[in-house]
């Protein structure tokens, strides 16, 4: 993660004052552009809430009984080791996103959110797709079936590249004679008229960029950032997700540090593997047992790695 | 709806400058607790967005498609009236109300929402109840299964009032037995034990008090709105949302307008009503051939209310 | 709609007693795909409930006050018209759904429903994308930015086709050559890597087949079937809503009657409306005073048209 | 869990024949009425789907992915470990229970569910009311706020039962008489009036029963499981989501295993556990280095008891 401001200019907007509780890291972020992909940005529209709203609603809910978590650090410790999540929902947090469409196609999944996207329907859409650095292309993964496995050689990487360019400009080519209008809006054929922007936009790539508002609580915020700024998650998303995990850090750095203990860094541990693990705390087993408590193969490996054991063990 | 402001002291709170939008009427509201029924309120807590937010939310996804409508009051309105609904969940309150639990229960079917409530398990319930006002108090309706007729003559009104104090009088006595504490916490018998309070509180009344951080965004806000300020809710569920709805049209004056004007004043008709219609302005039927429309008798008297016609045109 | 059954072979699936209400009319669904579009298909994979588990729902709420309504038509249609929703959630559809890309797009804005869909991480995309008939290519609205107008001279029509096919191969042949596989999964070049599956598609056209299990509850369908087999909705995703209240038809043969009655034929009317429809039958107003009672240009011409009042009027 | 089956009378329906995968050991609970505490139950009215179709649905998402897991319970372990949750989503299960009003205030609490409850605005509320048995009366926990102690003496315990019932039948007599109707529905006092329903019913207790229709799906029950079936639940909702589980194996066998594996009693540690843990496990640290490796004293505690790790260790 970088901590580089953006290199867009930040439009000026004045500060109103308000009764409402803010988060001074960030109103730092406020309309600030952080890029992302080679088009894309992340920009904070609005945002509702900070770490103390949080514990503001948790001792309301607990009424007298919270006397004794006086801390509102170890009372956010609590609440996230608990999984009690209501209360992160009374922070919310409303994106201006620019993204390619295949990444936009994985963002939704998330349901528990309030989107808006730009609609090809009733409007053009710029000539912008998502071109991989070199360093991005790589093989199909042996063992993760949905990852990427090596980097590709420089000069592969490289013809692929100018591929994917001639396919994409030659997309929007079509796509701009379909419409009959070049880039600026200007008919192409003056006598000649276009065909709907809905069929149009067809042989558009799954690379093209597409922008939306999205907005969601703190809760379904940190469900996404558990799923997308995981290494299983695709690469190009990891990176919306991983600049989200910053803006989240300023945001309600509290809760940040107790995400990170008690969930994006926490591990869960099956009913196998924690008979094995107290029977190897006892020194009654070892690794080489794992089969025997039922853990498969692949499950003993990861076990192993979790834990720094000697995979011979 | 009363215009008048808390009669509650409001705490004193800090401006604090923000670059988020802000809506002038609303800061009038925050942290000022409306006094509703005889113990409960509402208070705005926290709030995101105003009417121009919901606008640039538009603007993006119809990207230079809305170049023609210039106007925010008219886009909200376009809005309102094609159920263009996303944009409006731009739009976030979080409310303090302090309720009887009888209404809790009929709000919290409004799902899309986010809540914490006061928990009996960890905290004792003051003793607060509510006690309809005589004015209140009314016989069983006898065409709205659901609903009320007319009110009780005063003594017998008294009678009840009398009846219910008592009743509820007793529950709170009986909780503060079980619990072994008096309404400060002190034990009543000091070598005696009380039972959990999640059992103490077994008996007690619908009536009593509860109290809840409460938010949604403004889609689903209109929405609640829609079915709780209507004459077929509750009446004590509906003195809340007439409050909401004065605090709504200080937040989003202009939306607040188009709500009135395309939802909550508008009225819908069936297919045979469209029918019907059309051929009573053609000249070609009056209210009389409603039954050979399809209309069923109360459908017609319904009819016929709707649009101020005589009964027995 | 048409009532063909399918021209894909039914699969033998054997018959299977069970204690669950069943459907009879859409029991003739079940695991039958039904084309849509030039590769695509819609079919029920399972469903729960049926007319009568709606009102068996609903007699449990209302108790003996439903002992008026001894008739389940007369208690659906009473549900439907005062918008209680709730029991129509108790019935539910799973389909399998084969659609573009540019179709699933639209459709997974509805965000209260279940849905899986084909991975292109883990697994190849067939070479199928949407061609559209000559007779739906059809140049850009005039007056709703985001329909379609008159429909293209044939040879125009051919001519895009054309120009589309050879862009759509274009797109299949460097997916396959990025794979480095042909459509039966053969390396082409034997000495050759492919790159990822998930890098590979980038430059897929959004016309690109996918598929989907999409599950959802019979509230939400009907909300699905209001906005999507609407004349505003791009025909695409209109001809699955289509084929979709067929099955409606088909499942809840009451239920559907009255969503017709109710909410898909229905015309809602704003304030303005109603104080110029009533002052019309009164007499004291025509359409003239439109502009008088706050209707935009566009509101009266929609208001006229939907009550079939003569223009000039 | 017992396994008895319903004490009270199944009723007789029909066996139909329906081509949707049905779950065999599902259909015996179909209509049977499992009874909970003293006046509830619990009955399976309709369900959807099976462990198949969960399979059924992520093989149609990894496509030809998933071509090396030919077993389903390999399948569906993998899905539960990976937190692969929407293919669950694909089955349904609709209950019909009967509940204390307070344990209900707990139930809809999970918002993403149908349910359909009882009305006491249209419909009289039977004489019923929860008293639990003198076992389950317990004493406030000293160490868990919200939760339960010793069992009290039998005498108190005697005695509180005699004080609850005796206020639980003054509040249903005092219902009656605003109703002026009796338990049959009878006048009471000829001549006189009722109060209606909605307000007659402010003064009945928590313990009230209620009924819903409640319908979840698969991936949301096993949710409320964890968290309802789970010790620091109140105990009068774990009765019934220990009841759930049971239908939930005899349902989804193979899922249910995978759930308890996995899920119910897998344990999941913090960064602060696992860097403790890796270091024990390698000699480098006891369980009196927790303090410094960032454990709270609780933490620690809780640590050690779910490794079986002596507390002085």
């Amino acid at each position: 993660m970088s901590d580089t401001p953006s290199d867009l200019p930040r439009p000026d907007r004045e500060l109103t004052p308000s009764l409402r509780p803010a988060a001074p890291g960030m109103e730092e972020h406020v309309d600030v552009y952080h890029r992302v992909l080679d088009h894309g940005f992340v920009a904070v529209k609005d945002y509702m809430g900070n770490d103390l709203s949080i514990t503001q609603m948790a001792r309301m809910s607990y009424g007298k009984g919270t006397k004794g978590v006086s801390d509102d650090r170890a009372l956010l410790r609590y609440l996230m080791r608990h999984h009690h999540t209501s209360p992160f929902e009374g922070c919310v947090i409303k994106l201006h996103v620019k993204l390619p469409i295949f990444v936009m196609r994985q963002w939704v999944r998330h349901r528990t959110a309030s989107l808006n996207e730009y609609s090809a329907r009733y409007s053009v859409l710029p000539d912008e797709f998502y071109l991989p650095e070199a360093e991005h292309l790589a093989v199909q993964s042996r063992d993760n079936k949905q990852g990427r496995g090596e980097t590709l050689a420089p000069e592969q990487a490289d013809a692929i590249r100018a591929r994917m360019t001639e396919d994409a400009d030659r997309a929007f080519a079509t796509y701009h004679q379909l419409l009959n209008a070049d880039a600026d809006g200007r008919p192409i054929d003056e006598d000649g008229v276009g065909i709907a922007r809905e069929l149009a936009r067809l042989g558009l790539p799954l690379s093209t960029y597409t922008q939306m508002y999205w907005q969601t609580n703190l809760h379904n915020l940190m469900h996404f950032l558990r799923l997308r700024a995981d290494p299983h998650a695709q690469w190009e998303i990891r990176v919306y997700a991983e600049k989200i995990l910053e803006i989240m850090a300023a945001w309600v750095p509290l809760t940040f540090e107790a995400f990170r203990d008690y969930q994006s860094e926490s591990r869960s541990f099956s009913r196998m593997e924690m008979a094995l693990l107290k029977d190897m705390l006892a020194g009654r087993a070892t690794l080489a047992d794992a089969d025997r408590y039922g853990l498969s193969k692949r499950e003993a490996r990861e076990f192993a790695a979790g834990l720094n054991l000697p995979d011979g063990a």
